[in-house]
């Protein structure tokens, strides 16, 4: 996303330059940091009435609630930052329990001595992230600890969506036959991270695909009734969501190496860094599985969406080694992908 | 809460004492630790759905919804846990916006390194107190940072109540000649928290006063409609609590030191550090604002409640001195309780 940040933070930077211990203490300083940064900036009559929670109607019937703690390292990544991977993150995992997420909840730990600035930017970036997922932010938290204690900022979101018709995503509803579509380049997320972490550099910079998937999924849902699953292959990568899915649905999944959209660059890094892409975390994807018979309009309709255009057909699900994960790889063997068992890359999100 | 410790931890001790990065990596060992410590055990059918969120039904109405991040220093006190609190801090929040607590979320964030029995001991510390709640743990996360990046664990939760009648809370409410409640001694978390973090010993064990309200809380609302404000004042204590309805009412709050229940020990810690216990952090304690003619049949049903046997009326609203807290103390004489304005003592909650 790109942000023209507005910089007049609001809190008197002579003064408080740096977050301190007692902008977390429930006193003056508080408050003064709730009302001026965060209330006066997430603007709604929700967070506005200042209460223990969040005040809201509902109609009858199907919620889904989701929670997310966002841990990434570096706070500030190309492509992106905490604030709006955190807006992002609970967004998409709302929406892939097809629902339209609503509300979202927004809770900081903040290390002592995070530059008021960070905060703010963070904060900037948090409210347009809402904006462009038309979600509110309805209520928060706020927790300081001392230095060392903490890494700059933590922050968990919390959200509810509404399930608006009849819909139901279930890994059991899978059928062999069913095909898998992604929605674009894999492993951006990730490698933009390792690569700003590592000071590597790449004709291009590599950025995360951090993106609100709302909206792709909404358009995804009004074309098609029978969506089997829909899943963001975030930690872990397409190994781990495809695992789980083959797992719950007890069938096998096959997918076809030459039908991942890649970017060169990317490809390249993950040579050099010795990782596959299939285990390298994405922030802006989702896997959708289909009934064969509908998937070129589900195609079509994610083709034409802005976080869509490189959607592929990437694999299918099959009666064939049940509850494992295979792929057929360029050279023409297939290999079995299993999950990841270690820790390829900590803090990704 | 009085805990009798199942300590048969799921997760092969010998192999994994401690908790690794690989443990919040979204490969085979999260799997493990999810599926073997926290889906097995807070056990419901949202959950064991394992999506990327909880999917439940609703009626028409309002609901409320809170967050809360836990940062507590130690995370294991004298009378409790970082988990039982994070479980009753949420509870009680919800509860105080006159909501009936349904469903939770729970979201940890752990340093590289947690004994993984301790993590046990917290799990099943939030089991118990969900059930004594009355609340379902239906989604969560799990992040693991390296180590010196956080402190033993963090924890969030958010969660979910059900506004079941007509009730209104709000400051705005508020009249003038209104009684103030509150259901027992203040200020036993905070010393509690204190004394353990500075080995402080008193001929009894201060111990933290958590617990979840929202039982107690159902009862007020059962024989009151007219009930203005909840509020449970943790940080910052009363003063923080009752500064902030004092602002958002616009009338003033006077309250009488002589009717404050507070346990004699707990009074002579306060002494000894030289702390006021009015800004001292309470974790089971809520503050009724109910009309006067009112106060005597909600004091009543708050003394008969295993949470409120102390309660007390403390004070009252007043036109006089608008937005400002006055307390008469003990020897005749008129203070203002202003807001805390430093930190007295972080990592309370």
């Amino acid at each position: 996303m790109s942000i023209n940040m507005n910089l007049n933070c609001p809190i008197p930077i002579s003064k408080y330059d740096k977050v301190m211990l007692a902008h977390g203490g429930g006193g003056k300083l508080s408050n003064q940091l709730i009302q001026k940064m965060f209330i006066s900036e997430f603007d709604n009559s929700m967070i506005n009435a200042m209460h223990d929670g969040a005040i809201f109607e509902v109609n009858k019937g199907r919620l889904a609630f989701s929670t997310d703690s966002f841990v990434v390292q570096p706070i500030f990544f190309p492509g992106g930052n905490i604030g709006e991977l955190a807006v992002n993150g609970t967004v998409n995992d709302i929406a892939c329990c097809g629902a339209v997420p609503k509300y979202l909840s927004l809770s900081f730990i903040i290390e002592e001595g995070l530059p008021m600035v960070d905060l703010w930017k963070i904060v900037q970036s948090i409210k347009l992230a809402a904006i462009e997922a038309n979600v509110k932010i309805v209520t928060g938290d706020t927790k300081v600890v001392d230095k060392g204690k903490g890494d700059k900022i933590f922050i968990n979101t919390s959200g509810i969506g509404v399930i608006e018709n009849n819909i139901n995503i279930s890994p059991t509803n899978c059928k062999a036959g069913d095909l898998i579509i992604v929605n674009g380049n894999i492993a951006d997320h990730g490698i933009a991270i390792m690569s700003s972490r590592q000071g590597l550099e790449f004709e291009t910079t590599i950025e995360s695909d951090t993106a609100p998937l709302n909206g792709l999924i909404q358009d995804i849902l009004n074309v098609s009734k029978n969506i089997r699953v829909l899943r963001d292959p975030t930690r872990g990568g397409l190994s781990s969501a495809l695992n789980e899915i083959a797992q719950s649905s007890n069938l096998g999944i096959e997918i076809y190496e030459n039908q991942l959209p890649i970017l060169e660059e990317v490809k390249g890094a993950c040579e050099i860094l010795g990782l596959d892409p299939l285990y390298i975390a994405n922030e802006g994807k989702v896997l959708v599985f289909v009934p064969k018979e509908e998937a070129d309009k589900v195609l079509s309709v994610m083709k034409a969406h802005k976080y869509g255009k490189n959607s592929a057909i990437i694999g299918k699900l099959c009666n064939e080694h049940p509850k494992m994960l295979r792929m057929k790889t360029t050279i023409g063997s297939t290999r079995i992908v299993d999950m990841i068992s270690g820790e390829q890359l900590p803090r990704i999100c």
